[in-house]
């Protein structure tokens, strides 16, 4: 099985969950910005959206699509009960799925992120935070995970409320959000995914300033325009 | 059960499926604008977001997120085989699912839809248009489904390739696509649902012109301000 992920993206929930399953994986690194995996080779020969995740679960089958792996992987792997199996506790595990997918991380988080968006579809999506912050307060309210026990659903909004913090979106005003974050900051899974892919990230970074530096040199220094 | 929905939101993808599974249901409309029920009744006290579906399951039992609505319908209905039970199926499905959801439904036609969205948030959702849409069109290639049979991954992505009707996206680029809308049309559980629907929206914009007249010309009428 071989995880393509991008440090602190969306696919730091799988990681999280098959950690909680205590399952061994590859990790492929995707640069999110030239798409290129760790060995060079062009993330969009194996997924031509360049999205990830994805998830190789045998030899020339890919999982796209964070929702669908997700539950893949709770699926295979029952022992470590990431995902309810009766049929009301499998529609609430997929409503959440579907509203963080949509409603958080499409809609609010996608434009906030992306440094091409224009600042018009910026507030646009700002404008909704609001309202899909407080709904998602209400539901967390007096509860320590989104259903009965920790699931991917936790996984997933966990990794989606991160990035709150490179954005104008605050969750000071939720304070059962706020609850809902430290309390997946000290489950060792999280712990771990997170610490893990902060160092990837950081590294990252890093990449992309010296990348930066070396083209404005090259701009300064290269042979002048004939 | 009690579906709520508006005439040709995504609701109408469940509508398809209920019908699929010949199951009698209560539809309950509810005016996008207003957000109020046929009774009156204010949406938001039935679902505090005022989004449709809604599927009422039981008493007191209200299930929200289109994609947890569709796969309740197909494991609640499994004669009429609306969704595969392999696990590899069933992973295709929901990333089907939520392909439609994220990246088709909210990110490219949600602000092309509303009115109220600033232009460049509405350029900036076509300008995946042509990515988007390419991938699918290249799933499609040579299939009458999404996957081997119909399944409410198809009642999903008929129902969002409907909206292109009214926003600047063109299928006409992509045969693949615009032959699969046709054989949908053809389907008797979609062509029943989309004429019923067709119908009752029809009825909707006229319903709100009239009150925009009404409200013109209470305004000019009215009584003048002090």
């Amino acid at each position: 099985m071989k995880l393509f992920f991008s440090p602190l993206a969306c696919s730091l929930a799988t990681r999280i969950a098959l950690y909680e399953a205590g399952v061994e994986a590859e990790f492929v690194e995707v640069d999110p910005k030239t798409k290129k995996t760790s060995d060079g080779t062009d993330y969009r020969t194996i997924h031509p959206l360049g999205l990830v995740p994805a998830l190789e679960i045998d030899d020339g089958v890919l999982l796209t699509e964070n929702a669908a792996i997700l539950q893949w992987v709770a699926a295979r792997f029952p022992e470590a009960e990431l995902a309810p199996r009766d049929p009301l506790g499998r529609a609430r595990l997929q409503q959440w799925l579907c509203y963080i997918g949509t409603e958080l991380h499409k809609a609010l988080f996608v434009p906030l992120l992306d440094a091409t968006a224009p600042k018009d579809a910026k507030e646009y999506a700002l404008a909704k935070a609001d309202s899909r912050l407080r709904w998602l307060a209400s539901q967390l309210e007096g509860r320590e995970f989104l259903l009965d026990r920790f699931s991917i659903a936790d996984a997933y909004l966990y990794t989606v409320l991160n990035w709150a913090m490179v954005t104008p979106v605050t969750l000071e005003a939720h304070p059962a959000i706020t609850a809902f974050q430290r309390r997946m900051r000290e489950r060792p899974s999280v712990a771990r995914a997170f610490g893990e892919e902060r160092t990837l990230y950081a590294k990252e970074i890093a990449r992309h300033a010296a990348a930066s530096v070396w083209r404005a040199t090259s701009s300064i220094l290269g042979s002048p325009k004939p």
